[in-house]
């Protein structure tokens, strides 16, 4: 599969991906390497991602907790200080390998470490190869409520090594295959038809690359969020609040993230149909894709009220008012979206039903 | 005093930045606006600015407690709460009213929350003015060592307020008064000349406003620290390290930072004499004009170990190496020099007699 670069940032595949990483190390002249893992990475994937490199260069594995309840400013003093420890300076790489906590902790890590110092992303969930390690948002959770804290800031080089998905377990495909569908729904009405027939662990190394494509170009539009790339938080609106809302209830057992937006998708969707005419043919496909390949929710009331009231943390809101990413068709999306509040209980009616 | 502008920041000063401010605030339609001090510059600088401001908007105060003690990343997380609490939005501003420890730190959570909102920095002692809100650089420490943690970023704007100057102690004035040295001996050799003539409390507006551009015309020209930046940090590389030591012993009463700046410079005029050959009258003028000024250090032969063992988390520091920016005559600095280890006692000898 061909490189994906954009002027920042390079996106390279499999055997391409560790002769670019190879490349870059020789070229950039670190004066040390590190790899940040969790203790699953550090398990199952960086001996296949060592075995490759041993011989190219020395590094030094800093290993952090794994879960989302870990990505906080605590787990960041952690990796901080072992990099001050390990006598990390500015000329220093840290490569990220993991999934979307790893990517997106490590690269604001990366970040701030001493003002700033390269990173690389080596994403080793399907969430992360297609979500989290693209486009350079970084940041970590405050509380319950996800990613308040981070900056925008493109690692030097991704690097997608689809093997990586061999160790995964159906829930975390799926949670990645969640945001795939969501770039069918906002971009691209043939992706979603093709993923539409997709179950869990089919080869989807060139709907990846798809996935990828979309989400990159986005991005690239719109770097810091302005306008277009507002698109990409179809079903996160609600989808985070959902999933804050599971992490408050049971931090070492929440939803994932894919199954939070896919709720979100469900319920978005609803309000799409309502507010902009998405059509109830389209409505009904989103819905049944959906919940064929995950578990419905059983959303109390009390649920529904704290999510509403979870809502106005969202960080695209301004001046008190919520906005939405609704569609008016499948791979069309439109941003700035108000939704009046009665609507709401509608849409969890219609999700349940 | 004319504005100084650049592409991404200005520096207003006086009456002018009054005027600035509320055009800016008109123009920019915030959401809220919060306004970040502790609790000296609560007490007496709040009330003076906000007499100007009151019946322009509304905002809301966050206080944190004086002291670099508390420019540590629990004091960030008890901002970014606070700012959560307050309903702050990507769309609301973040005013920094106080010292250097309140620019740097709230200039890194302004930079890292939600991913970055505007803010804009009204430094309240002499160094924060010439110094440290000022270019971009924002940060935090990590332990004892200073400003590990931070961004490069800049304010949307500075407000130079000189009647603030009013509320200053001999100290506090003396510490900024340092940065201004510098300034002198790294890039004008008039403004050295003008500067050493000067005590503390005389009428330095002009020469505030001549030290802020030195600094301005120098990072505009280099704002990542690549090369030329790096002027700036003379005196600081045995300044920091002095800084760290002392914050280290007592962290209550640490010395301030002008201070240990100072004897960083005498330090390092000395190690530029042995290097670069800068004259043995104008080590002398800086030694006599800096210690005239000054209390001389008493460091125990322990305390000199140590120092230069805190050189190696020098954020300058690469590949192992320590490099210094040194001066071949007053007003003429040269970067990245080696230093070898048998001159630091030399030195500290030097400084003592």
């Amino acid at each position: 599969m061909e490189s994906i670069v954009t002027p920042r940032c390079a996106i390279h595949f499999n055997y391409k991906a560790y002769e670019s990483l190879e490349e870059q190390i020789n070229r950039a002249n670190y004066s040390k390497v590190f790899i940040l893992v969790d203790e699953n990475t550090n398990k199952h994937c960086l001996p296949q991602f060592s075995a490759q490199l041993d011989k190219v260069f020395d590094f030094e594995v800093i290993e952090i907790e794994a879960g989302e309840a870990f990505k906080n400013i605590d787990t960041c003093t952690q990796v901080w200080d072992a990099l001050s420890e390990l006598d990390a300076d500015r000329r220093s790489l840290l490569i990220n390998l993991g999934g979307g906590v790893i990517t997106d902790l490590g690269g604001f890590v990366a970040s701030t470490f001493k003002r700033g110092i390269d990173f690389i992303n080596v994403p080793t969930t399907l969430l992360a190869m297609v979500d989290a390690s693209i486009g350079g948002k970084t940041g970590v959770d405050l509380g319950n409520l996800k990613n308040q804290i981070g900056v925008i800031n493109e690692p030097i080089m991704v690097l997608v090594i689809t093997p990586f998905l061999r160790t995964l377990e159906e829930r975390q495909w799926l949670s990645g295959f969640a945001e795939m569908l969501k770039h069918g729904l906002i971009e691209s009405e043939p992706h979603w038809a093709m993923l539409r027939q997709i179950m869990p662990f089919d080869n989807v190394n060139d709907l990846i690359y798809d996935s990828i494509q979309i989400k990159n170009g986005v991005v690239s539009q719109d770097p810091t969020e302005k306008n277009l790339r507002k698109i990409l938080n179809f079903g996160h609106t609600l989808g985070h609040a959902i999933e804050s809302l599971f992490l408050e209830k049971d931090k070492y057992h929440p939803l994932l993230h894919g199954e939070a937006v896919v709720a979100g998708m469900i319920l978005e969707s609803f309000l799409s149909h309502k507010l902009l005419g998405l059509g109830t043919n389209q409505l009904e496909d989103i819905k049944n894709t959906l919940l064929k390949r995950y578990t419905r929710i059983d959303f109390s009331e009390d649920d529904i009220e704290d999510i509403l009231e979870l809502l106005k943390f969202d960080k695209k809101n301004t001046h008190g008012n919520i906005n939405f990413v609704l569609i008016q068709r499948i791979g069309e999306a439109v941003i700035d979206n108000r939704v009046p509040k009665e609507l709401f209980a509608q849409a969890f009616a219609y999700y349940k039903e």
